[in-house]
């Protein structure tokens, strides 16, 4: 198959300038600040965005190390396949986090909840609607008893190297 | 920035060969049954994730005639930005839909609630956490009142040209 060319349509800025110490999941930084820099050549594209509580972003995870298929990701001791985590090592390191919109101003968009490194690459912005995004289930696999240590968990240095 | 280069990690199998007439959303697909191609060498990677009942698929928008900015989606008659809709035509032409797992067998992934074209390319499969992905709003923008019509609404040919 033909390789995909993306190109970055501006940067995403955090606290979080290393993986160390980061929250793994945006449901785990709540509140914490960050914006979007938007490329110019984008603007047009956030007409009637700021009528949106929540963002679906997708990023490049640009400090990924490496490719693993098979993970031990932070809520867990056990490996698993990379598909069945979020875990960053993944092919094409495709980044997904749903943050609160908090302002728009020209081309800096205000954001809370961010879960992503300083300078990230950022490849989409969609909007959130719950009727589209939202499904019950409790089938979570491995996750299973362990979501309730995401608010606190953090990163270490796993992913790094 | 620099341009970022994705490798498809296989192909969505769907009963759309055609834009015009799909469902415009994986909630308007229920029970639409498709199949993830995988290629072999990520196999390892699917490893526990047969134990999640949702996966979310990230996959290039291969048939994308072109970028607008500006779009009119199918769910209204009014332009919009399109980073404020779901439309297509958006840069790097990124698609996300949350499907249903139906089994695994090798590298064959059945699933249901397809709304994706015949032959797309998968760039990456998160298994679907409603801890991590569920939000509660009601801020959604001009979907407002809307929602409803996504259950039968169908793909035209507005963005295949």
């Amino acid at each position: 198959m033909d390789p995909i060319l993306l190109t970055p349509l501006g940067l995403l800025h955090t606290p979080y300038l290393d993986p160390v110490g980061m929250p793994i999941q945006a449901v785990g930084a709540v509140g914490v600040p960050g914006w979007i820099e938007l490329a110019p050549e984008y603007a047009a594209g956030l007409h009637d965005l700021a009528a949106f509580e929540f963002l679906i972003l997708l990023y490049r995870l640009h400090r990924q190390a490496r490719v693993s298929l098979t993970v031990t990701p932070f809520l867990d001791d056990q490996p698993h396949g990379v598909f069945a985590t979020r875990a960053p090592q993944r092919p094409n390191a495709l980044g997904l986090s749903i943050v609160r919109l908090v302002c728009i101003d020209g081309l800096r968009i205000d954001i809370e909840d961010v879960d992503m490194l300083d300078g990230t690459p950022l490849l989409d912005i969609k909007p959130y609607v719950p009727a589209f995004d939202v499904r019950v289930t409790e089938r979570i696999g491995w996750y299973a008893g362990k979501i309730n240590q995401v608010y606190q968990a953090r990163a270490d240095e796993r992913f790094t190297k």
